[in-house]
């Protein structure tokens, strides 16, 4: 015995279909309306307020603060993308993809292909993750600008933009992807959604509307397309899909837009209503997030990076060996012990005690430490394949003795190194380099950078592209970057 | 205090990033673990196991009966395609994507534009749900062949394969979205999912694979690609999204094997685990619909096609009242009232007495009754706006009387016509035409292929499309279909 189930559920639900239902379930269905009702009170018009305040946004409205953060993103993500860029897994996915691209309208960092914009976003955004060394908003986990910034610097190379609309852009999207974030973590993270790539749909099409100059309309159904297409499951880290997921966000919002900016219609309250993004994909929805401060408070200001290649977990004891190492001028051969007071957390996360791989040093504090006293760094190149064998690294490995001890927080470490004369040198961590609280100078992100981009463009160019990162607000046309940080360029 | 959430979760979950938790959050993720050993038994590796069945199948291992319905499903979708491909929805996103399409590898039913496959298998993906009139999977309420038949039609115009080769791609594609639903549904659908645009890139992905020879452990990855690509919410519905999402699904699914099959990785177990996708998507987890009986019972089987273009609540009425007219010769004007005994759900949901547009006669008994004793028929030209405008039906939607009675069921009705001369005709329905229990006649397929095909493409035309699908399985090209389908072909 069967029954239209859609025919339950309002006009909407109404539409048409042939779907079908034990009476059992029309029954409960049929109850849906009163549960409902008392579900007060009902959520606010979130997906319009969003389109609103995208649609009002301007740089001259952007405070100073927030206006520098962004420049610091996209800084960040330039490097990272271009650091990513000849791996595996971004060689595989040109490859794959050559044959269905459209016209070259967009460039692929650190690379001569180009592609139609909505695969050279995508292309982009694989490449800025790679490395998982990308921006973080801390509150939610997502790294903000992939998805953003792969999205509208393609949609700015087809349609020139200045550097000031192209940065309102990005702010308005990174504020709208993890104000949405910030209203379903971490209910929504803990469920198993990589985050980055769920709301990572939002601040595209959210970031290529205002590019367009969308109304708020067209702005709203393009919020709907992206709701439509999250991205993305935790199951996959480790994997090349978790590259993937910021990169199909980053499409996936484009095409968001692309199609609501000529008329492809979607629901007016997407995000908010009973069976919307918000209450279909997660436990909690805290609208708040979204209505409070909305164009005062900037979740965009709080974007952090990180100044070393590997989980945080090391980045205390990272963070004291090079203050040691530079402060005392520390030689590798002149110490004898390396003694770190850690939480538990550090030993049962990166424990490894004889890493014999690039990958396998970022679970490893010894290898960490040691590489940072040898090198001064803790970037990519220190979790290479090559510093895990360097004798140097290897020897001094060996003396690194890191202790559980009751009372040191995760986000701290104490450690104490003696030196062979006898001498003891002492540093404790409150809050490591990149932390909200200790954030990165734009020397160090300038630094990290320039090494991401080392083997991949010459110095000379790097620098170039660098200093166009620096002068986004006063570029003429900001697709300059990308065309700048191609090989060969 | 912060510390590496990804740290706590395992090799996968270690791989770098900078996510952040409350130490109060790293507790109950430490616990994890543990709370996990205590969900016995763990789930069966689905995803290798329908990996097997996708890589193993062939035309020659196909039950007659399933290879009947495959071509069924087959043609009724190019009807739908066809039938929907001028609409509004398809004008304005062949347009939104025109300038990004690459080279014109793939053909759009009922239309002269030619796009890269991945565009192609989008747009017939959304033309073939435009009026909600395509096949249904009645136990999860999925329209099975728009993802998978759109995305291994354009696949099979840029790499030729025979007919026989398509129809197992196209079963394989139909079992594994469907198995898949079954695993999910009701929940995951009661959620807010729009189950079609979830299930269907697993769909297209198998399908694709298939086509394409991958390996088992590529189709792996095709499907963990698929599973990070779900699309669709049912707050959508009644929107051109609704017909985005089997489209974008199709897209999804040939996006995911064609970066397989370059060698892009993804989880070997994205189904099945705690954080991948079933258990992330839906609160209900039935292993045993992927597991049991793979091979030997075919879901692709059950499939399901509307003989009328509206919910099918109106269905037994409708049903009712063409056989009483064509089996009693009834003309309208000799009718002096219709008495209906129906469910309480017809009333409440196409309890519609007025009609003014097309649409709202979708949700009016009386115009469905009327319409149908004056046109014998319920497709998609009897809820136009011009039929509930038409003078015999306006007169004789006056005289439909539909009355609420215990003891009907929603699947049955019961009519009563009383003529001019005081005759009376009886009409009882169990279960109208197009159910499980009584399944549209190939015929009847035929006659809805014609009819929507009409006014779009020319009889002789329609003719030659239909008889190509009836012989799917002999053909040398598949892709013939889609050439023959354009306008002008």
């Amino acid at each position: 015995m069967t029954m239209n189930r859609r025919s339950l559920l309002g006009a909407a639900g109404l539409a048409l279909g042939a779907p079908v239902v034990t009476v059992a379930q029309a029954a409960e269905v049929a109850q849906a309306p009163h549960k409902e009702a008392l579900k007060a009170p009902p959520p606010p018009p979130v997906t319009k307020i969003l389109a609103e305040f995208i649609h009002d946004s301007s740089y001259d409205g952007l405070p100073d603060n927030v206006r520098r953060e962004g420049v610091r993103s996209f800084l960040n993500w330039v490097g990272v993308a271009i650091g990513g860029s000849h791996h595996e897994t971004v060689d595989i996915a040109v490859s794959a993809l050559q044959p269905f691209s459209g016209p070259p309208q967009a460039s692929l960092f650190g690379r001569t292909e180009r592609f139609d914009i909505m695969n050279a976003a995508f292309l982009n955004g694989v490449a800025s993750h790679i490395f998982d060394f990308d921006d973080t908003h801390l509150k939610t986990i997502i790294h903000p600008a992939g998805p953003v910034a792969s999205a509208i610097l393609a949609h700015a190379e087809m349609k020139p933009v200045s550097g000031k609309d192209f940065l309102d852009a990005l702010v308005v999207g990174i504020e709208v992807e993890c104000r949405i974030g910030n209203v379903v973590y971490p209910n929504h993270y803990d469920a198993g959604w990589h985050i980055t790539g769920t709301c990572g749909p939002f601040g595209a099409a959210a970031a290529v509307s205002k590019l367009m100059g969308l109304s708020v309309e067209q702005t709203i159904y393009a919020l709907g397309l992206a709701a439509s297409q999250p991205v993305g499951l935790r199951e996959s880290f480790g994997s090349m899909t978790k590259s993937f997921n910021p990169g199909r966000a980053a499409a996936n919002g484009l095409f968001a837009a692309i199609l609501a900016s000529k008329g492809f219609t979607s629901s007016e309250k997407m995000i908010e209503v009973r069976r919307g993004w918000a209450q279909t994909i997660s436990t909690k929805q805290d609208w708040s997030q979204i209505t409070e401060g909305l164009g005062t408070r900037y979740e965009s200001a709080l974007n952090t990076y990180k100044p070393f290649a590997c989980g945080i977990v090391m980045h205390p004891a990272i963070d004291a060996a090079i203050q040691i190492r530079d402060g005392e001028h520390v030689k590798p051969e002149d110490i004898k012990s390396v003694d770190l007071k850690v939480h538990p957390l550090v030993l049962e996360s990166t424990g490894k005690t004889a890493p014999k791989t690039g990958l396998e040093g970022k679970f490893s504090i010894y290898h960490a430490v040691a590489v940072a006293f040898v090198e001064g760094a803790g970037g990519e190149k220190q979790f290479s394949d090559r510093a895990v064998k360097d004798p140097r690294v290897l020897a001094l490995r060996a003396k690194v003795n890191p202790v559980v001890t009751p009372g040191v927080d995760p986000a701290q470490v104490d450690m104490v190194v003696t030196l062979n004369d006898g001498r003891t040198i002492h540093r404790h961590i409150d809050h490591a380099i990149g932390s909200v609280e200790k954030p990165m100078t734009d020397a160090q992100l300038d630094a990290k950078f320039r090494d991401l981009a080392d083997g991949i463009l010459p110095a000379a160019q790097a620098t170039r592209v660098l200093t166009l990162c620096r002068s986004l607000p006063d570029l003429k046309d900001a697709g300059e970057v990308a065309r700048a940080g191609v090989q060969g360029a």
